[in-house]
């Protein structure tokens, strides 16, 4: 039972503050309402003056990346590619992904996100990883097919499906995952939309991150990089999530404004990596769904989705030089309940209401930087950052109070990533 | 003495990270080098495994609109001033301003910010505050000439200098605060010019903030803010700081490149009001000198500068699509070196040296967000945020220790300010 919280359901369409008690029962949410009695209740968790809101959604991650934090700022994508991320990620093996994944489980916990969709390899290690670390997640095995050993990651994509689909108390998902239109020729994404149908499960893709992706897949085949896959009947037959969608035209918005998913807006990565800025007014306006991601910390530094929450509102008020462009309220939206559905968990996740998964953060907002409260959903989106997230629920399980971490060895996951840092790095230092 | 820390000095034009102690002495750094011998030591800070490096320099600060914080956000700039803000400043007292400096003070010292560069009003007030919480300041009062109270602000101008300049130790400097081109007509900012020669002050001005602002003085005057003040002879006779400096020309540009101080970037203000992206690549290529500022809290919802340290390096790679742009040590520079520069204080602080100003801040590394330490600068810029620094030391003095402000009573400056904005803000609910 967490008491008297001030809670932000982010249900309806403009912010909606009541102070409330919540009633989790197993791993959902029996309750909301004031005074709710005490009686039977094991555990209560005292929330005065503090926010109470869902859990937020990651919707686009490469988490076993965090590895590779700061390895490889400051430099243009081919080099940073080339040089530096391939050859360090030529020498993960499995035993480094499980890592990996904790140490981003571990700072996504700490910052207030409760699920995250992935995209990576050994992707029953970072099934392990969200079972341990007590997640919740939907993973897909990265498909590429430059390389002889494309056939095997769709094995892998069996694997996954068979192993971990709705296990680990019905936390994990399983998607799949064709990387993006420039290493999935036609005939392979053919395959995986077959696929798709065979499994009944939803598509997570990159689409049109730089222009020079379009440039490229305009040169082959004539075509934008979503009218490519229109072609190949990718969002006829199957649920989406389109990572990035920076580089889209009015045409390219017409062809996916009736898709079933979304869009994962991932604004931190793309200004740091000198990506452009996605149309994300024009999106929501067409009706499309759009969540935030961070995309991996080897780009992005950092999985605090309070980040990407105010950089959202900023890149679209500064791209219309208007600040109404995007307000407080649709971004702490696109980071719950928008990313939620974009997902296909709405049904689960997103909001807090009777019924639904307990996936729930809790703010402390008696701090200089978060007062006077003057207004709640500017202070969430614009003024507090993922160390004010104070206790975290998932799946009705606390997995963080009061800033540590129950379902992690904190210390442990530092240690371990710095050997692995050490191994796949060289002139690797610990500054511990 | 700071024992065993990695020492960022922020010295050289390339990082340079060193393991090493520092010996403060009074208000100044005595020795910086490894195994300082302890004897006659007062107290002795363990730093082994976490960051030592100079305290930021904020350039561009309205600090006492803390008070204002996400009161009036996701508003075009006119209707945020017309319909919010000026009513609600109205309502201020000197007794408000010293409260809302207060909390600005508790905020930056717990985000690493050690000095800033302040314009508003009540300055007297703002200079206790100043005073009372230990930091370093260089303060102005906001000079406007549109009502007949223009006379009355020089007089306090005049009373700021006498009272404050080079008091509270030293850390206190005054200057001279004319607001911006289109609030201080030809002849008033002649009469400034003269004021800062007579007073040897540094002049603290906006300039180019918006298109607006251009087009405006473009239709009165036919020229550009820029050429509005070098006509006027601002730049020849006077050490100057121009905030924001969005919308400048290549001639502009050149009008300025031998100015003595420099330029104040404040990303997180620009982007969220979407005033533009300024020149700061070509700023810096002119050899220009550039800080970065926060703004008010009124309009950028925090004072954490090392949001604006990644902000700045995002805005620059993603404006020219290039991650090589701004990197991540130039960002750090420009957050400590430079801004000292800008405002004129780099001979005491800006950088750790033996015989500067004892100005640093200690910060963890030992978190999930900032592991593994693959490269220091990166974490720093990109990885860290305000709530990363442990302790903060102003002028010799442990402002912070621990997270725990030891110069203010944070707890009352929190219920304070909820009292005041109470006051000035119908509608005003306390979450308490």
């Amino acid at each position: 039972m967490i008491k008297n919280g001030l809670v932000l359901s982010m249900v309806s369409d403009s912010p909606d503050i009541l102070k409330a008690d919540i009633y989790i029962e197993g791993d959902k949410i029996s309750k909301i309402g004031p005074n709710i009695p005490l009686e039977g209740v094991e555990k209560v968790i005292e929330a005065a003056g503090k926010v109470v809101m869902p859990g937020l959604v990651n919707c686009h991650n490469h988490a076993a990346m965090a590895l590779l934090r700061g390895y490889s700022d400051d430099l243009r994508l081919m080099d940073w590619l080339s040089q530096k991320i391939w050859p360090a990620e030529d020498k993960m093996n499995g035993q480094d992904i499980y890592c990996g994944t904790m140490l981003a489980a571990a700072e996504m916990i700490k910052s207030g996100t409760t699920t995250f969709a992935d995209m990576y390899a050994f992707m029953n290690r970072v099934a392990e990883a969200v079972q341990d670390s007590g997640m919740r997640a939907s993973l897909c095995q990265g498909l590429t097919f430059l390389d002889e050993r494309g056939q095997k990651r769709i094995e892998y994509t069996y694997r996954l499906f068979e192993n971990w689909h709705g296990r680990a108390g019905g936390r994990i998902t399983a998607m799949i995952g064709p990387h993006a239109p420039y290493t999935v020729p036609p005939d392979k994404m053919k395959l995986v939309v077959d696929l798709a149908i065979e499994l009944n499960a939803a598509v997570h893709i990159h689409l049109a991150e730089t222009s020079e992706e379009v440039d490229q897949i305009f040169k082959k085949y004539g075509k934008s990089p979503t009218k490519y896959l229109a072609d190949l009947g990718l969002f006829d037959s199957c649920r989406v999530l389109l990572a990035h969608a920076v580089h889209l035209t009015g045409d390219d918005i017409s062809i996916i404004k009736n898709i079933q998913g979304g869009v994962s807006h991932n604004p931190v990565s793309n200004m740091k990596l000198g990506c452009g800025v996605a149309p994300v007014v024009e999106l929501r306006k067409a009706g499309i769904t759009v969540g935030l991601g961070t995309d991996g910390a080897g780009s992005a530094s950092t999985l605090d989705m309070f980040q990407e929450i105010k950089t959202a509102a900023w890149m679209q008020k500064n791209r219309f030089f208007d600040p109404t462009a995007l307000t407080a309220y649709d971004v702490l939206r696109m980071a719950t309940a928008e990313g939620a559905k974009v997902l296909g968990l709405d049904s689960e996740i997103g909001t807090l209401e009777a019924g639904k998964k307990a996936d729930i953060i809790i703010i402390d907002i008696q701090k200089p930087h978060l007062y006077p409260h003057n207004d709640l959903c500017s202070l969430l989106a614009y003024s507090a950052s993922g160390s004010d997230v104070e206790t975290a629920i998932i799946n009705g399980k606390i997995v963080m109070e009061n800033r540590v971490l129950l379902s992690i060895n904190e210390k442990e996951v530092l240690k371990k990533s710095g050997e692995c840092a050490r191994k796949m790095i060289e002139a690797y230092r610990d500054y511990h």
